[in-house]
């Protein structure tokens, strides 16, 4: 570690990334490699001596790149985005530099205080109830994940009822959801101990763009307390991962709060367009929750990991989550003047994230990160309206954010549904190169999922995307 | 994101932390700032209108950098280290470039590739059995941190144990540990459902280093077995945090063996040494265990985060901690022909992190790394060599490692032991900025720690830091 061999070998990597997001779009979309690839290209045990950075250089390019599914490339429309930007880049940059390991204030002050700042201004622009504020009994913290955003969030609730009707109950512990609830649900639950059973995800509802209906969820609480068991935990989402449903927040906090549970709202994806005055209203009902967590790695420029999570009463993650071993001690913590935020998170250690994040809002500003959501959602509606016009197609589920699910419609020959018509569709799609695009199952249909949010995303792209579901979907048909 | 935006942002970052790493001995290694201060220095919102770079880097000098503890300066000789370097930069670099989200093999297969290959590689420098491959039954991972490597392994033994005895055994469920252990254990039990009373902490020996007997473990686990508790899982550690005691692994294999028990290694901060011959033997025993874990990112040059987990079997690690929604299925997943990481951890997400060990490894080899380890040690050989020189303080534990533990000799009018002496001389070394060590307390001593491991420590800055020992040393002496 020489501070001048780290400014040289840290302008060739600079050009190298900046040559890759200009070429970005001659590579395919979904990495066409086979399983094992790698393998047969590099050796069986690590080298004994040193490499230069050419010879890496030519590795990354030669056997790295093809392995890389390009989550950046304006052509990517699967799954939901993962942003990079400038400014996020720059603030990973940093952040790796730093390279603190932020576990308490102590271990670098600015780390905790940064992430507690641009929480509160985060929750200022999503204008969540001020309880949620740092000022208040809540506050707001860096997760990695949706998935560690919503474990730690239940455990803090499994705890919090343990406490109350006694630690042998774990058993009678319900957690209640949307069958559209994310996965994450799921294993959080695994991992806190919830029986399996008790894991009660209630049928959407069709008709209502695959939201819960508060009545279902009242019904299924209704039946468990019958059979003596304990409702603890309500998960609701804002822009569902299959078709962006969101979930009746107002009725489902006061169904907890009937029932004395937690409320979590998981809104990873759809959290960033809230911040758009018109789309604020998905957002009602905020007031109810327990905790609210939303990724500001997906749609909002700031690069992986960067999960925003934001608690009512701090006390319940720290009560589930603190340790307090003697060679942490410190005057700051034993005095109770500062947060650590290692008691509000699964691992102890954690990088310097917020950062990038307070580097995306400076450097684009509230104004241009709205303008940058609308655009997003702009060329959604476009993508809707092509579909739309082209009758072979239909638009699956209505369009609320940036995500359109569609599918060809089925011959009257199909036996399946179309789900054979539109995997091959999808398969010959992604096997191009040329886009990437997912899919999904809603009831019992296959529907493919085009969700628009890589920065580099243009109207072109939208458009040739189109022109080439057309192309193939004409082939198919064709030859069907 | 424009690429040339980026190229030029890019290369103004890279001047930035190359004029950091070149003036980071003028900064106080801790910072000295009071609870608060950034608050006092940054607005209360979000700025609608974007801000230039400059102003940016402006505020990074001005407000930021006064709130860091510089974790790469040389005078950092707290906790055990988070090493930077050259190489490990590069790959965050690059990591945060292609900003990835690898949870399955489709999404980037490179990541989940280049990671089975280098964690193989790791497994050879460390002369792992042979099951730790991923050829064979087992294989390696990078988990974010030791928590959640001891976290997983908890899981993964919890649910093969309920398996076994029936889900609602739980409460019967013993951990069996060293006290000397490390916090995360208590925080993965506390987050799995483990019973408090059942996490059983056996008091090491301070006649050993405080390493924990076998005999000591045996008795806590006939104890437990008399009241019809199921023990389930051992945990021992190579290099604990207090003083780097090693737990006797081929004894407390042969303990987890006998009884069915899941045994787990963590060598967070040791496991670095053990790529050189002379200390591997701190590994013998490793054959007996289901899991192995050491952090790359402690003292390998690698950035944060990267911890390395092995285990011999990974069926349990899956089946514990998978998921399998519609909306992730593809081709090569339900065709069992790939590996995807999301089942081995606790979040979904994952960043493409084997980028920054393959590189660190590449630039550097073996050999080199072996050489870095080795210098390390031999500069805390000679601090001790410097303490014992010094009859007014005791080494208070052997070295073993990197790690010096000692103190300054209570005075025959101490009260306390000497817990006040040595709480103030800390105090006046950290609180002076020009080092920054940390503390412990073993039988009731209050212990000063001095773990050598930054990556620009030379014999200068040892020597340098136990001057300054020396000189405040004296005047507290003078003065009481």
């Amino acid at each position: 570690m020489d501070a001048e061999q780290l400014r040289e070998c840290g302008h060739r990597m600079v050009d190298f990334v900046a040559d890759y997001y200009k070429s970005i779009e001659t590579f395919p979309v979904l990495s066409q490699v086979q399983p094992g690839y790698l393998k047969k290209l590099l050796p069986d045990t690590a080298p004994s001596k040193p490499d230069t950075l050419e010879a890496l250089f030519d590795d990354i390019r030669e056997k790295i790149v093809p392995g890389v599914t390009h989550w950046q490339s304006p052509n990517y429309f699967a799954y939901y985005p993962s942003n990079s930007s400038t400014a996020g880049f720059l603030g990973e940059m940093l952040s790796a530099a730093f390279n603190i390991v932020g576990f308490s204030w102590i271990t670098s002050p600015a780390a905790t205080e940064l992430e507690i700042i641009v929480l509160d201004w985060f929750a200022k622009m999503l204008k969540l109830p001020s309880q949620f504020l740092s000022t208040a009994l809540g506050g707001g913290i860096i997760q990695g994940t949706a998935s560690e955003a919503v474990l730690v969030a239940l455990l803090a609730a499994r705890d919090r009822t343990l406490r109350k009707h006694g630690k042998t109950s774990l058993k009678k512990l319900v957690v209640y959801a949307s069958d559209q609830t994310h996965s994450s649900l799921q294993k959080a639950c695994q991992i806190a101990g919830i029986f399996q059973e008790n894991v009660r995800l209630v049928k959407a509802d069709c008709n209502k763009n695959y939201a819960v209906t508060p009545e279902a969820v009242s019904e299924a609480i209704a039946t468990g307390l019958l059979s003596g068991l304990i409702p603890f935990f309500i998960c609701a989402t804002v822009g569902t991962t299959s078709s962006s449903a969101v979930d009746p927040l107002p009725e489902l906090g006061q169904i907890a709060k009937a029932h004395d549970m937690w409320f979590h709202i998981d809104a990873a994806y759809a959290g960033s367009a809230c911040i758009c005055a018109e789309y604020r209203h998905h957002l009602n009902g905020v007031e109810e929750a327990d905790s609210f967590n939303m990724n500001a790695h997906k749609w909002f420029l700031t690069n992986f990991d960067c999960s925003l999570l934001w608690v009512k009463d701090r006390s319940y993650l720290i009560q589930s989550l603190s340790t307090n071993p003697e060679f942490l001690k410190n005057k700051a913590s034993q005095e109770n003047s500062v947060v650590d935020f290692k008691d509000w998170q699964i691992p102890l250690g954690r990088r310097f994230r917020s950062l990038k994040l307070w580097m995306v809002l400076r450097l684009y500003g509230v104004e241009n990160l709205q303008s940058y959501i609308r655009k997003h959602i702009e060329l959604a509606k476009y993508f809707e309206q092509l579909v739309i016009a082209d009758s072979r197609f239909e638009v699956v589920t209505p369009r609320t954010f940036s995500l359109v699910c569609f599918r060809l419609l089925p011959l009257a020959s199909d036996q399946d549904d179309g789900r054979n018509l539109n995997y091959d569709l999808m398969d010959a799609a992604n096997s191009s190169g040329k886009i990437f695009l997912s899919h999904t199952v809603l009831s019992g249909k296959f529907i493919l999922r085009f969700a628009v949010g890589a920065p580099l995303t243009e109207e072109q792209h939208v458009f040739a995307a189109w022109k080439l579901l057309q192309d193939l979907a004409s082939k198919q048909l064709e030859s069907s």
